[in-house]
């Protein structure tokens, strides 16, 4: 099942760099992992802003949930969910 | 380059239903000579609305610009647009 | 999987009053298989308004998109979908 | 009487991890007992979010004023409160 | 139970002006005989718009929905509901 | 002259809590002292939140500026202030 | 006592041109009557916009609520009104 | 040339007191330069709120901008910008 | 003096094309005389809307209240303006 | 491919000022480089604003996303960013 999730990344001013890129490392490392099982179909980046755009494709939306929820950028998230389905005009069999 | 485009569609109350199916049918096969073409590289579904999210991926701004502005269903659209780019993590060739 | 919709019904002035009666009973009828079936968990009223606050369970993002836009009542309706999952502090079963 | 109540959790950052643990074990605590006597008949998590959308049925507007006002993790929440009833649609008893 | 209720009234332009006024002294003795009986505690204009901010005194949130949307212009109406309770400094016995 | 006046009040987290009783102790005195004097007609609190919705008699914009600018906890407070009048339809004589 | 009034007028396209010069030219000369006897004390236009921002010196709020609803343009305005007093920094006697 | 400017005060809590005082006092001196040069044209406050709502006369928007961005209080400030003319309706000389 | 103006054509559902074309080509004529005065400096469209954001350098906010009130499709358009000023940074002196 | 691209800066309160002053001469010389270089093609400041409106001349998304996030007072900027493009009634060769 899809869904849009955009993140907003926030860093609160002071906050530790050395210890934020330990966090963004981590980061990244579980955002490859999810990509390569295809959970996680999609991301891009929002010009201008440290945000992106990304597609999910889950089981469930407790699985969503909690994907996001551990992620080690959390914290520092503001997160839009929305539920999105196969559009029937599409010619793609991976749009689902 | 890449964009998200949001389409919200909104038919007014007592518009003639024929005229309008054979709009849809026009915007169907406009839509699907994009997505052959690459141009319009993914369409997805909002649940429970008339509505959309795409990925646009063109050569300028106003390429984009004259291809939503030509669609059938334009006048009846609502038309959110996001300037997106490649986000470095990303492990997708095709994720530009 | 769980989603919160809620809808709020608007009836443009002058809408012909039998033929609005006869998609309410349609409505209501296709509410109570829905009901009956599980699939439409709760409805309640909103105070004041001719809204309501429901809780579906479905099978994916596709039935609850087929469910809500094939309603009776549909194109009078605003609505919003919320993807909810079940919290881990319930301690009722069908809390989910 | 019923409810719908959505709160928020925001834990300011360096917020003393310890006693927000203590805090979260005394507002289950605290959910439970109220679950158990009926008067908060459901939670649910918003997927994505520190947030849960609950319906209480209480006796009256200030019981839900105190129950909310006194819950542990109150002083993080912000709430939205939206008086409901029930729908005449409904077939289940307990959908009051 | 106290409610604050906020009421705009819109009329569409090119409604028949008779047909108003009737409608407008039947929400006048209507609210007139709430207010006789305790329930529409009290009624103000807003400076300058056409609404009122109004306090209600029910027995049941079902019993103040049931109110709201049997009132003459309440097809006219925008309608927005607050839950109050009595403000334990008050030192009026009526302020509840 | 009548004006609706809506007071959140927000506490910073750290506040010094002794003092705030004090504050409190001294805010409720001096509505209460208003109240009495007919100036702060009314006050009702807003289910769920630290909030209240008052209405105030005053002689002039220039006394409520004066009043609301000196209470206690004001430096606390987001306040919303709107002019009401006397409803024609009223049939109570104190609704002024 | 002073009130800032804000005023869009927004005339709805169709309306009879004559109709509306008509009532223009009674707004007019209703403005110009109230502005001699000191009531509406300025108006300015707003650049590039169909709207006025005026101070209105008024000895009550329901004196301000008549002459406002019974403009002859009132039907064709949304209005905004924020209650005002004098500053103590002003050095001008008519700054009240 | 007239401009409607808004502006909101905010302190944040824990300036030093002495010193904003200073401030204050050095902002009454400018405002009433200003004042007197009629370039301050009025100054009204907004009631119950740390705000006023001022008219400036000025030669130029880079003479607007000039002044505001160096106001003594400025870093405390919210502005909003509204540019104005006269109204051709107005009776009053200096209502330009 | 400089002023952003972003203006958004809404053209109503069955307005007569052969008159609306006609007002575009006396759109069209008029911003190109203004264009060429240097009084409309820059013209461009926002990608995927019926819209554009312009920069205006005029004498007066005056003059700009008539340039914009008297374009042919004026009364189609929403328009917001804001007031700008020269850069200290920039190295054009066009720039202004 | 142009772009507007709309900057407010926030200095949080307690900033170092000699640090903010080199910061802002590190971002005069960024962007007169880019100016110079044709990249960033206009800027002016917003009346009453620590803000600026600029138009962005850039061969992709990319490039201005890079640019912007790499700005000496990026950390400092809320930035709003819409894809713009020639407009077709411009006389103006360079007002691509």
């Amino acid at each position: 099942m899809l869904f849009k999730v955009e993140m907003d990344v926030n860093v609160p001013a002071g906050f530790d760099a050395e210890r934020f890129e330990t966090l963004k490392a981590a980061e990244k490392a579980r955002f490859q992992d999810l990509q390569r099982a295809g959970t996680w179909r999609h991301i891009r980046r929002v010009v201008g802003h440290y945000s992106n755009v990304s597609i999910f494709d889950v089981g469930s939306n407790a699985e969503l949930h909690d994907i996001l929820t551990t992620l080690p950028l959390y914290p520092f998230m503001a997160v839009r969910v929305t539920a999105l389905c196969r559009h029937p005009s599409s010619i793609h069999d991976d749009d689902r």
